[in-house]
């Protein structure tokens, strides 16, 4: 899989991609992951990436010409599958859709950032509009980077063991159940009993029962689906 | 405001915070970030965080010992108002929370790793369990950073404009409307018209009106609540 991401801030996706799992899948070649620094797409000196807004209003807009170069030379590159761009008003990520992009071959990830891009950049360019959350931040790129660590720990390999991933909240719907490790008692809190039993089938019966328990008492809305 | 970070992986963080907004509301003494290694509250020679988890089963789970030397540490040294853990099974993170935690003075964020905590240190320690959205990450650090810059951007003076933040998507409970810049015409595509009309009452209610169109059309569940 190889991911382009588009940004005017190259410099602050940099660590999460150098750490844990993202910076293990990329060198084991599992993932290819490239930023493009818009300002290289400027023609004027100032490297100017943004302006006012069209009929007043706080806050600046991404201009359409420098994203356009970008796209267009990636695009003469290869074939993408998708071109998406992070928004707080796009298609809520949930597990599903990660699961989904993390089969896809090639994508590209536009980063907004000030008040986002010209409208004109969606309807021409963008194939998929994809918001992390229900809440606002100062950029796409800490989207992006999100959407990557979704994406990418999914693909075979990535995780050191396959059946991690599968267990997570969400994958079937449910919360997680409660774990425990080391110490059995810790000031007075005790571990329960029933995961000392060695009854491995009653063991995951619990551990269901306490997922359902979990999810009934703070997500409902996901056993309704 | 002063937030602390308690991590096995500081280093994925810190170029978020080296750049942009929270760069700039760092510097202007707006927030305060630290962030705490984990590995420094550990007592064996390996500095073990995590160990397998009780009745068996895939992933490593978080000690309660290291976790709880940092957080009693940090507890004697202030009053915090949150002591926050990030988990995909902890309420949503939505604007209207991001609003209210943006006016705390003191609080606490433990990221997870692996599988996550040991149960008992959420029953023990955590005041309130967030979640960025319903899908998994390989850690709770690029949550942290998220949910830090969702709060540190509503602080008076972070951003340049104040009125910049209110009209953000969510803020009431609408997505943004289309926004345009330079210039008026791209490859055939035009900038509306009313935009360059001068009418500002009339350019202010076909934004309203856009915003409530694309809220229905794409985000119908908002306008309901």
């Amino acid at each position: 899989m190889r991911i382009d991401i588009i940004t005017v801030l190259p410099e602050l996706l940099k660590s999460p991609f150098e750490a844990s799992i993202l910076k293990r899948a990329i060198e084991a070649n599992l993932v290819e992951v490239h930023f493009h620094n818009l300002r290289d797409y400027t023609t004027d000196n100032y490297k100017t990436i943004d302006d006012y807004q069209f009929g007043g209003g706080a806050g600046m807009v991404m201009l359409i010409e420098p994203i356009d170069k970008c796209i267009t030379k990636l695009k003469s590159e290869r074939h993408y599958d998708e071109v998406i761009y992070m928004t707080p008003d796009g298609e809520t990520l949930k597990q599903g859709l990660a699961n989904t992009l993390s089969l896809k071959e090639n994508i590209i990830i536009l980063c907004g950032h000030y008040k986002g891009v010209d409208q004109r950049v969606r309807d021409l360019f963008i194939t998929k509009e994809i918001s992390i959350g229900d809440y606002v931040l100062s950029g796409g790129e800490l989207g992006a980077a999100v959407l990557c660590d979704a994406i990418i720990r999914l693909i075979p390999g990535v995780l050191g063991n396959e059946t991690s991933a599968l267990t997570d909240s969400f994958q079937d719907n449910l919360l997680a159940p409660p774990i425990y490790t080391r110490p059995r008692e810790y000031k007075g809190l005790k571990v329960p009993e029933i995961l000392f039993s060695g009854n491995f089938p009653k063991i995951e019966k619990w551990r269901e029962d306490q997922a359902f328990e979990r999810t009934k008492a703070r997500r409902p809305d996901l056993l309704e689906e």
